[in-house]
């Protein structure tokens, strides 16, 4: 698909949980800003799909407010091991990075790994010593971390609560120290689709643990032949269905964004009683967004207009513009 | 699923690669040892899908010409890190390592985080973390690796290969360095379907390179509703296109399993130029096996018969029992 009639979308998410009202402002706003930072891409610079999802998870990473980047949460060891994904979908070119510690911004280390080298995937030391040879410069745990996710891990440490407990999966959508995730995904004026996903995971996630952000077909997907997709919410239970790819099957079947959203997180729900939330843009700008949980911080940008939400069945209109632009 | 008419078939291979005359005997006895120790699981004992794949990966990670646990190849660093995932059809649960060290069979390592955590995938330090506590002797590197794995990895010190030139992908299948893989999947007495599937990589990949091996719907996928797919062969190319997930997909789009396992193989060589194999079994035993590879050891046990082949088109017959059983 090469043909100047599409009109470059892109979407974002925050995170399917069970968000308190205490982060409600924060997280509007942190999708927004993001939003706002891949569409000036898309439009303001007639850049690529790739170049704009990578710019606006990158601004969801460096938000304190979100569980990515700064903002992650720490695992049982009290330590930040982060996982990030991107992928274009062209060539179904991807680069990913799992349990890599002390720098800012895993998704430009994905994008790195996809670019300059000959592989799709590199984890723990090895992700780490890549990034030094990249000349990314390291970072203490500290400036990774908040305050509130402190409070979360030593929840769990008085409390001896499972990790079962601490997600906001099944059940328990009420619970709060969940956390989750931030994604894009995008279309632009080539017809070229892309998405990336990075996460701090989930509150005393076990040493190690890699959940469905990085893994390719679970946390994200894209193909220019149908569209792409970025995928939040219970990891263990998204990958067991591969989501994001799965999302796009049902695209490929006939379905509208919208409805294969919906249909593979009901199939999750139907399945594994697993709870989560997808954004998706088809290769032609159709939007879809969805999730299972209580909520999920959402934006979106087209045609000028910006549109975001947090609750279900809800759309608010933003502004495309900061003041500063 | 739930009734006694389903045949208990499995399923091997041994890798898809440019398996060389030297080691053609050895792959076809590798495979065939496999089958006739998942099949026993299966047929002698009454037992499980799940613990027949396990079994048989065993006993092809205990086998030193094949890529897996003893046999493993080395990294760039000439280090040992093995990948491996198992997975079971009822409820989806899947258990997975990536980038360990030191451990005889991945593959128990990879049950073990199935059944004792509430994870899917722990990589690096905290996979053999997690050994440590499971009980599991470390062994020194020196007792997996082989003398020919040894002399690849300095054929690429000397002559400073590229990982591509090494892997047995695209234009070069003449070449012998690449090694690959191992896998299993069956269907028991009660229609679950279980696929696993284990490796020590390619030879001269980068430190923390994790392939489509240990990946869910990459290296593996199964589901009661469908089948069973376990994949090998150049590992980017198949985590690209999501291979096991495909080929489930196509078997839920009417195809039978050999046919989804070629129309899934020959999207990625159109797609990609990249080559691979995959064994598949339906929940109710229809047997799929193809490669775009010069070769792959396979062999299937079914009804009493074991066959198995390396060259494309070949089909023999073994002895189901050895003169032990």
């Amino acid at each position: 698909m090469n043909c100047s009639t599409i009109t470059p979308t892109i979407v974002i998410h925050g995170g399917a949980w069970a968000i308190p009202e205490s982060l409600l402002e924060a997280s509007c706003v942190g999708v927004q800003n993001a939003a706002r930072a891949g569409y000036q891409i898309l439009v303001g610079e007639g850049g690529s799909a790739l170049d704009a999802v990578q710019a606006a998870v990158r601004v969801l990473e460096d938000d304190p407010a979100l569980d990515a980047g700064t903002g992650s949460v720490l695992n049982v060891a009290g330590d930040v091991e982060m996982d990030a994904i991107i992928m274009e979908g062209q060539h179904l070119k991807a680069g990913a990075v799992a349990g890599v510690k002390n720098i800012r911004n895993p998704i430009n280390l994905a994008r790195m790994v996809m670019d300059k080298t000959d592989h799709v995937m590199l984890v723990g030391e090895g992700a780490n010593l890549f990034a030094s040879k990249m000349g990314i410069s390291q970072v203490p745990k500290e400036e990774l971390v908040t305050q509130e996710n402190i409070k979360a891990w030593e929840h769990y440490q008085n409390f001896k609560l499972t990790v079962e407990d601490l997600s906001s999966n099944g059940a328990d959508n009420n619970n709060t120290y969940g956390h989750d995730t931030v994604g894009a995904v995008a279309v632009d004026i080539h017809g070229n689709v892309a998405c990336a996903t990075s996460t701090g995971g989930i509150t005393a996630k076990m040493v190690g643990r890699v959940g469905d952000s990085p893994i390719i077909g679970c946390g994200a997907y894209c193909d220019n032949a149908v569209g792409a997709v970025s995928t939040t919410g219970h990891g263990e239970s998204i990958m067991k269905v591969t989501l994001a790819r799965d999302v796009l099957y049902n695209m490929q079947q006939g379905m509208s964004s919208q409805a294969a959203a919906e249909k593979s997180l009901d199939y999750m729900t139907e399945r594994l009683a697993g709870a989560g939330g997808v954004v998706v843009v088809s290769n032609h700008g159709d939007i879809g967004y969805h999730f299972t949980t209580e909520r999920m911080a959402w934006a979106s940008a087209k045609d000028g207009i910006l549109n975001y939400g947090i609750n279900p069945k809800e759309t608010l209109t933003g502004k495309l513009l900061t003041e500063a632009s």
